[in-house]
């Protein structure tokens, strides 16, 4: 099945993001390093801008902070930190969480944004995922949606629809996962289940490694 | 909502598809037209090669061929009749429809494919969704499913994921169905109803008329 | 399929409502104009007792007072506002929400009641939605559900399982629509969409122009 | 919670139904007794011709017939045999099903049609299911489904939306589903179940004994 | 169908739980006992330790503990109480919910947990739900969902996978439901519902009483 | 979160099937093997009689045959095909499918059924798994689904509810899937996808190899 994919790599959906701007949007940090670290390197190599909006660190600050930085900065793209030093998405209501993301989309006019999914089993995955929903009625932009991420593994439902390659950034973004310490290393936490994921997403469309994206809505033509 | 829209226009994802084969299957002569008509059309345009492949002719064979030649020649496209005259898609067995697709797929080598959607309330039609999910297996390629098709409208559920903005194309959608006399014209049926559809869903994406597809699998990158 | 439709006009399933209490609750002014206002428009020619419930005026107090109160006078309903100036649906608790709305059941004793549904994207919309399943718990009344709202369209599941036919009533809709200025012609925003939603609804049943509903519970006999 | 079904019950909606014609399609014998016989009573009370539609006799044919009329007669019904002796539903294409549908609904034009639902474990159910969806296409009438049916219990998924109190008419549904001695008294398989089945759906609404319905579509007004 | 269920009796599941500890969790008295009231004194009986966790007592406070403990001692459990007097579940944050079952979780080490079902309309009973379900990720237990539950029937989605034999616990159970005075008795409500539903509940297994769990996840071996 | 599986040990649910039947039903050659080919080997080494039952050797009889009947040695369980050379399971009418397996679960008198699941997208897979849902009415027996199978990798939704460590069997595995040289060595397919499979769903339960089942209905106890 490996053939016809190559033939589709000199027209990347990828460039039509060249140029603009990709806003991600993660809970917490190491959730966009989980679920789409590879598709954010590969968006930055096409010369997106890409953002990555952390809404809160919910606790030892200073080290998740560094930690993001630096993962961040692996990636290649900026980072935003919505919430301030001691507060936790639970704390906002839900009208305020949208209006930190209408914000954002105001402000960066994103082409396409990058969220949590509806089957996320962390209640401020879903609430970060619910919020961007509401924030497409601003104005359109291509809405996907990552696999469920979590530190240890808990079977939860996601079917992908949309596959970024990331054969080239899959050392990146396991690179990425790393930065984050204090929730892998200094846990004993073992990162290459994450290979594992991006080498069976790969086997669903014939490359080494992939990821897999759900679509909430997207412009084709 | 407007202007984002009219920002991707000059990257617009059909362009990937310029030079490619695109597989277009629809149960019977006219469900492409009603389903997809608009996106085939602008496929033409950006120079794809389109392939409607219609399953069967299900009675007045001579007259349904003729319309359906016209119809594919007002958008464009190649035509291709998968059954011969006398026989229904309920005359074959799963596995025979399936070695009908797999022989197409094999044979033109599609970067994508859009067929029926899975949420039908026509039989046949989800006997050909089914067949194009099991011709999946085959070799990768983008898969569309499109808005449930019929000549007398019945509430069905069906959630678009991709939009394809029919604007300029639309006049030459409606043309299409209509020159599917004998099921429109001819019984006296109105087809205005199409460019209501195509209204409500440019209204999602912020233009005059747009198609809805959704996306079962696609390479984004 | 027009034909059987005017068959059922004798004997309307809204005159079961007639003498009777009907509640519609919507989460903010403009939300039950959108998804049922043809409907209301219907049942108060019926004579039925029909009262808006209005969770809350989520800001722009006085003019959106006004604006809620010249349109249920344009549909010919009673109006009660559940939350006073100041306070939205986000700062209550679930349990409080379902203490209102139980209170408004206890005190009305409606036949009917009609709220958003299920797969809104707008959180305070599936907030009310949930507090009046709860409701159900305490008397057995018709429980329908109306089509998501929204001043921007975006792409909702909804799936309707009941018609009323608004023909009659389409136009008075529209101007309690249009009642709320704040909220369209003061935006700029369009309402004519939905005009065209109702006029797929009705090719659905076979008349000009119809309103959906999900049916969550009802006493057929 | 008993109070507002009895409020209801001057307006019940079989009314509407007097002097129309309602069709109740079953797979095979006893599908129509267990899933809504109790409803098809109360129809025929209310002054509304009852066709009953049995698909096929699987097997023992003189017998099955037999009770089928003994059942038909006990609940005031017309009975219908569509597929003669020694054939069954699955010697049948979709389309020949969906053409005897067709027939019988042109020929009765109904108000009403009641049918399997789509969650049952039986094939043949699930085909009767789909056959008379597309039958929706050719007029308008109330859809509904009822309770998957079975001699012996198995767990299947099913949300009633529409209730009938069966209170006065369960003895007829249980004396009915007697009738069919060879499937029940004859592989000594107990019928209480299904009064019992009447009393959970009855608790649901407050009264002794209720019949649930799926509602595919219907015109409240 | 019931001789298969005999042969499984000698070698129950249930023995699998002798000496290690069972955690249920309850969002306010009562709802165990309904729910899964004969499964605990099954597992009492099994020599299992059964721990069951109310999350809090809504009102009347003293009323309410007395009944909780005397329902306890009746199944045979050790009962928590886990928010004080005065405080309701949506007082907490989802993560204040999340950090009592991770505490509880931790320090019981349970091998399995039976917790409030996804489909429930009660809104602290999907958020204990949601709370269990986060637990997950701290250590592997079997995880289980029971019936909703409610003191006023009202329809709601839910399909067993797995079933308990409640025979000869269902009086104990009853017993349980019984001892809640001031949800039932003293409402004059009926508890014999809770009966039905076990006799429906063991017909689909062959025995005269069950109980059904949806299941989470579960190691089988 | 490994501890918790190993406690279980002792206890593992297998012991159950101890001397008694287990049927596994696969549509083809090769289908047990790739879907719960560790359980079956876990299964006999636990003592069970276990029945692998293949519907059909769709061509190339004699070949697959010799196959099949080798991959049945390395696992050590019996082997039997229902369908003769040169006939498909599209050559039988659905009640002749279930006639089949209503003869097979007379004949066996399982205790678990092992199928396909609903969410495959061959045909003949889920017309298996349909036939095996009708043959549950027959008599009591714990209803399990295993994951999609397939030789060429497809995204298919599987929600896995009951895990079996297969660690100490998955070379077992690996090795009865290897001798269908036909399908795999034979077309230059790679078989190790199927370990990343395992090992994926390991990770779930705190193991280094498991399968997945989805969970009809069983008793607990």
């Amino acid at each position: 099945m490996n053939q016809p994919v190559a033939a589709f790599a000199a027209r990347s959906l990828l460039s039509r993001y060249t140029s603009c701007t990709v806003l991600a949007i993660g809970a917490h940090p190491d959730d966009l390093e989980l679920g789409v670290g590879g598709t954010l390197a590969r968006l930055v190599r096409a010369d997106a801008r890409v953002v990555m909006a952390i809404v809160s660190l919910p606790g030892d600050h200073e080290r998740r902070l560094a930690e993001a930085r630096a993962a961040a900065a692996i990636l290649g793209c900026e980072l935003r930190i919505l919430i301030g030093a001691g507060r936790r998405i639970d704390d906002f209501k839900p009208y305020q969480l949208v209006g930190m993301f209408d914000e954002l989309v105001t402000d960066l006019a994103p082409v396409a944004v990058l969220t949590h999914s509806a089957t996320e089993f962390h209640r401020d995955h879903t609430a970060v995922y619910q919020a961007t929903v509401s924030a497409q009625r601003l104005r359109f932009f291509d809405f996907f949606s990552y696999h469920p991420t979590m530190c240890r593994p808990v079977q939860m439902p996601f079917q992908p629809r949309a596959y970024i390659d990331v054969t080239e950034t899959i050392d990146t973004k396991i690179k990425a996962i790393n930065a984050h310490e204090s929730q892998f290393a200094g846990r004993g936490l073992d990162t290459e289940v994450y290979r594992d994921f991006a080498r069976l997403h790969g086997r669903m469309i014939g490359v080494k490694y992939a990821e897999g994206l759900d679509v909430g809505r997207m412009l084709l033509a």
